[in-house]
């Protein structure tokens, strides 16, 4: 392979595709709402497959509807390198998450085919179906799929809250494709995507190379206590749910802090019973989600916290129990890759950062199939999953520009 | 008027009133569910009627659906002796709030016609429509129109969460009546109730008198904080909404110990936004109702709140703002009425409490107008409002002699 090193990305061009993105499912709080499987998915869809086949990529649509554009290059037996991300978004969410790395993957290849660049592996770029799982849950059921870790019937039979089947939608939208969800071996999969967070900010770093992704737990927890009619019923001898659920919330927010470990922490839905004005709370439901790198200390974390549980319980005469609704161990990247976009972003004079990534990404399953690694760019105040949700475009060229230069070496020689 | 100490009612026959009426509306797991104005409602009041019009009570039935049973007695120019409560419940409510005062009532009336006693004055039974509120916000407020407390044509506007109208539905069941929803002279209002607290059962006695219900103040409190996604934010920095609103609930519940004065506080209700599990609350709204017989107290509590909110909501990076949604002070009893009632117990060898009512009750409008006591008997483990709500049927029976009583010695002269 000729030397690349002078080759840029196409900055302009990779802001019309967002925008062009952006404007498909645009809420008025300058948002986007593009649910999996929703008519505004159809139509990013139509788009990025026009645009794929624009550059005369090889497109194949799989049974989950999962988009791929192969670039054949000189050896096209060998395993692929492989990026992309997912177009769909959360409901009142943003114009970058996801579509970045789709749209960064895009300008990837349209910079390749400007320059005519013969790379030695294939390139494919990817658009997984169902990531952000709002629709559908569980989120990345998609990539699961591909990755042999969820079947597919299963997936098939999955329903959105209106009871909509997620393989009679993925057929409605014209998105059921013929081709198996199934792995093939890569050489490397490499996805660009905002860090959703506010490290980068904080840091004043331009590219973030995460280590790998959090373990995530999630628990539900029930608490009984005694409804009872507010006016007649003294504070002594009281039951009351909310308040034992309250005392409960706020240890799992001290959590992180007495464990260490950069844990996360945080009950994001509760639900009282009957939950009215002048009736002491009998029954709470609510939900913990807890994130780790390391999963003992997770384990170690809930122990400790259902001590605690016990203590405010017995306390106030209610009783709990908890599920485990979900767990994921933490996914570590490949070594040598965030190597590379480490020593690539300083080649680029982009500075750089070492972290974690505290959101779940499709690259958990890739990790479990291949070499995998993330770029990071900065969110503005960190804010992700809402409309306001916003990064700088030049930050979003950088990040390109570092996918770029190590999907070019990745894609060369065997 | 003779000697009429030798006079009891007769229990079996209250309580197979009681029984039949917690017919109407039974619910699967023993209680009663007899909203306003519902097809039940309208069972209850067809039952009730005919029970008054085979006393040979003179029966009216006012614009608001309250149903009186006159006994016109020796002198009917004069202000009646007035008893009763009401028939609707909360929805999985119980067998006796409410029903007991109006069977009392009618045991009572039957117990008078009985042994063809001629009262000097009039004695009415009243039947209170919509004293819960819950299918029609705000509770007792066809007892608060009687009283000239409320407006006849807000009521009628008022909608249940279908949207149906309250005065197109007391049309619909037929109860919208011809004479005037507008107060009379009365010579004293006396309401039988079950206790719906533990204090009786606690203190081993069989008839509460309370010395007047406390005054109740509503608030709803509103949190803002930052909605982002869980796992790629820090605890560092975080301004959970729902945290601060723990925190908040905890200081709420630990009030009645700080201030005294048998104050009860309590959160029931709590919304929170969006309430997703993998999303950082951004909003809370929670309700407090607060009951004291001080108002003072309570306009002291609430100003130390305020103070720990602020506290609270600063160091979590939060925001709150908070609304006044009632304001009802405290109601206190007529001085000889509640000597009277617990003159009577003593002589009936029923053990008797001073206390004061937790609860609202119709007796709260009552007492605006004229001489006005209640009368409590006890609650099974204090529960109320929910249906393993109980009395015992000779707490039922007692409380509703010591009402025969009291309303013999008020119907009496002029």
């Amino acid at each position: 392979m000729p030397d690349l090193t002078h080759l840029t990305i196409n900055s302009n061009r990779l802001r019309e595709s967002l925008e062009a993105m952006a404007a498909i499912g645009r809420t008025p709080g300058g948002g986007v709402q593009r649910l999996a499987l929703s008519d505004e998915d159809r139509q990013a869809r139509d788009l990025f497959v026009a645009w794929l086949r624009e550059l005369n990529l090889e497109v194949s649509i799989d049974g989950m509807g999962n988009i791929f554009g192969r670039r054949p290059g000189r050896r096209p037996e060998l395993p692929p390198v492989m990026t992309g991300s997912h177009l769909d978004t959360q409901p009142l969410g943003g114009r970058f998450d996801g579509v970045l790395g789709v749209m960064g993957g895009l300008e990837v290849m349209r910079t390749l085919n400007d320059n005519q660049v013969e790379t030695d592996r294939p390139v494919v770029l990817v658009n997984w179906t169902n990531e952000e799982g709002c629709r559908f849950p569980p989120a990345m059921f998609a990539s699961g799929v591909w990755a042999g870790r969820m079947d597919i019937r299963d997936a098939y039979s999955r329903t959105d809250l209106e009871g909509r089947k997620f393989g009679d939608e993925l057929e409605a939208i014209g998105y059921k494709g013929t081709s198996r969800a199934a792995a093939w071996p890569f050489k490397a999969y490499l996805e660009l995507h905002i860090e959703q967070g506010p490290v980068l900010e904080q840091e004043n770093k331009i590219i973030g190379v995460p280590k790998g992704i959090l373990g995530a737990h999630w628990f539900d927890v029930h608490v009984e206590g005694t409804a009872n009619q507010v006016g007649p019923t003294p504070m002594e001898g009281r039951n009351d749910a909310l308040c034992a659920a309250a005392e409960m919330i706020i240890k799992v927010n001290e959590l992180p802090a007495k464990m260490g470990g950069g844990m996360v922490t945080t009950v994001g839905e509760i639900h009282n019973f009957p939950n009215s004005r002048n009736i002491i709370p009998g029954g709470v439901h609510f939900t913990i989600d807890m994130r780790a790198w390391d999963d003992d200390l997770a384990g170690r974390a809930w122990q400790d916290l259902v001590k605690d549980f016990e203590s405010i319980t017995g306390r106030r005469g209610c009783r709990f129990r908890t599920e485990s609704a979900m767990r994921i161990e933490h996914t570590p990247f490949d070594a040598n890759l965030t190597d590379l976009i480490r020593r690539t972003a300083e080649e680029l004079g982009f500075p750089q950062h070492n972290m974690v990534s505290g959101a779940g990404h499709d690259a958990i399953y890739m990790a479990k199939l291949g070499p995998t690694a993330m770029i990071f760019v900065p969110s503005i105040n960190g804010r992700s999953h809402v409309e306001v949700e916003n990064s700088k475009w030049e930050d979003c060229a950088a990040g390109t520009e570092v996918l770029f230069k190590a999907v070019i070496d990745q894609a060369a020689g065997e």
